[in-house]
């Protein structure tokens, strides 16, 4: 039997793979006058005169909700949000077994921006954190905008933050393989949508001086049609030299790659074009930019895929629980660009100086301590304005 | 330590009622790659063209959302959705353990109708079934109905349907007790809120040919003023003889009366004035209409009341996680009347004729029985059309 129908199999099986269960077994009347009527009236009196002790007696202090549209679902586009379910249980599960956060799926039955706002905004009051999933770009970028001027609590699109704390993590330790610095690298990031868009602005927060950014049509410049009002923001703060031109006139001399695009659209000719040493996360899924073997033969020295099979994955897991787990347990109201930075440097970390070399760039998932270090790291960096 | 004191330390010590797990522990790669990606697209893409197998693959075939505004929680009033999260929070926990439903308690924080109309429209994908709470009159009743019509999956307000369920259940024992018919009684049903309504309009259902309902200003007939729309639509159907007075007037010669309204607003004298083996349900919280004692004393047959330290405790959660866990099982897209007859008969059946007596005509809640035979009870009174 494949992944494929293994996969159905249990999921058939566990009928919806998430439970919520008692904390506490409702055994006898005491116990119901505890957690139901009448003893229950007395938390709600003391939240009803002071609302941060939702805080203290309910679950808003370690919950998130996992919210989507259903509209840019893996890598299978706008399947709508009964079919986004199985993806925002799934993600519901590793909050838990992976940050020990409680996490709620709610996938909704709209795709407009503002209904989208509106809606969010009025389930906040349970909820510690918004985790936002899977929803398409440009939309997904105003949505997290304008949640996060809205709520008092943090709100976090994964597909952007996540993928692009956990690629940043990995370029941190790439560069200290390929010894290069990144004053001196020229990225390309090829993909503008929420994942590309973010990852470009966490290496520029980083320090990277020189990103090019391109999307099906090439090269992303001020003079380029047809982009939407985020990739035109990006054209300002990108491609400093205003450069046009295909990827692989962007590739050329570049040190680091960056694919959150579509398979096989990097050849061994791209790769023998840039700079010597080079680094490259093909991360299109499942089926990468260019395989690592290929990149490999081609002159890279250090290759990250999305995929599991290769070294260097470029995973998610390492990075959302513990940042939530963090915010929670720190009551951050944001998750701030400082906060993203030390989960970036805290998961490169993770992999002891002695044990980095070209294949083992990124932690292990299953390490007990990623979550944890990277929860500490994030609570250290709470400004205290925002908390 | 009293129970007020010990029910505040509990909420703290649990920090939220409820904790949200995965039925399949996340201890390896493969682990992983079939509860997440890449596996998880397979249930994806065969919801996305089948809509229906929702219910195979994801959580939505036995889960319901516990849905708040906040506008009437409890006998607390007006206290917005942080404060009333505990009371959700604590109805999960009970579907969970007297039903075996998953539950998620979400407070909205809006309550403006049509918003929370359609916020819970856009919600309810990931649901099996809508469970609203504590949302103050006549808002209700239109939230209500209009989700009914929109929605194909049910919608319960349990302060409405769940306390009518269990009140007839307590009616149809307490006939048997006092050796009474409903063709013949007098039916006075004192607050005409969301529970008030509810219990009329099923005790109609049921057959009781002569209902008065009573507010705080007395009799609701064709001529009083200031009535919501619901309680005008009232008028139509209750009070025969359309007669108008006070509580005390509405009471002469009642063989049952019903309240859901204010402590100690009934008198020994009016107890007196009813019909000779009267029936009272005296279901202000924590203090009743009159004490049973006192109404014993006037003369009274069998009383009920909402507390567990009294016989015959009208409590809800002898009915709604029954009711849900068959209407998730038949997969009902609405919990009609006929469903509702079928529910409240199924609980009176629960105290055998031989034990049936004036202190005895509610099941025990801790019975596992119940829960079982309501849902079966439930699913058996399914309307084919409507599943």
């Amino acid at each position: 039997m494949n992944t494929n129908e293994k996969a159905l199999l249990l999921h058939e099986k566990w009928n919806g793979k998430l439970e919520i269960t008692s904390k506490s077994p409702v055994k006898s009347r005491e116990d119901l006058s505890l957690a139901y009527t009448p003893g229950v009236a007395e938390p709600c009196k003391v939240i009803a005169t002071d609302k941060e002790a939702a805080y203290k007696y309910t679950m808003k202090a370690n919950t998130v909700a996992v919210i989507s549209d259903g509209s840019a679902v893996l890598g299978l586009g706008n399947i709508g949000p009964y079919a986004a379910m199985p993806v925002m249980e799934g993600k519901a599960v590793l909050f838990k077994e992976f940050g020990g956060v409680n996490a709620v799926p709610i996938c909704l039955d709209t795709q407009d921006t503002d209904e989208l706002i509106r809606t969010i905004t009025y389930l906040a009051p349970g909820f510690g954190g918004i985790n936002l999933e899977d929803i398409s770009a440009p939309r997904c970028f105003e949505i997290e905008e304008r949640l996060k001027e809205i709520l008092d609590i943090p709100v976090f699109h994964d597909d952007q933050h996540g993928t692009a704390i956990v690629v940043l993590a990995g370029v941190i330790n790439a560069l200290k393989v390929a010894g290069k610095k990144k004053e001196d690298c020229r990225v390309v990031v090829n993909g503008a949508g929420s994942a590309g868009v973010a990852i470009t602005k966490l290496l520029l927060t980083y320090g990277f001086p020189n990103i090019i950014m391109c999307d099906k049509a090439g090269i992303l410049s001020k003079s380029t049609r047809g982009l939407n009002w985020m990739q035109e923001k990006m054209t300002e703060v990108t491609n400093p030299g205003n450069e046009t031109g295909t990827l692989a006139d962007a590739l050329r001399g570049a040190d680091i790659f960056v694919g959150v695009s579509a398979p096989n659209i990097v050849t061994p000719e791209m790769v023998a074009s840039m700079n010597h040493d080079a680094i490259l996360f093909a991360m299109a899924n499942p089926v990468p930019e260019i395989m690592p073997d290929a990149a490999k033969a081609a002159g890279a020295k250090v290759v990250g895929t999305g995929r599991s099979d290769f070294p260097n994955q470029v995973n998610n897991v390492v990075a959302f629980p513990g940042i939530f787990k963090g915010a929670l347990e720190g009551r951050a109201t944001q998750i701030t660009e400082e906060m993203k930075l030390a989960a970036a440097k805290a998961i490169a970390s993770l992999v002891p100086e002695d044990e980095l070399n070209e294949d083992n760039i990124m932690p292990e998932a299953f390490n007990p301590k990623v979550a944890e270090l990277v929860a500490e790291a994030v609570k250290a960096h709470i400004d205290p304005k925002n908390s």
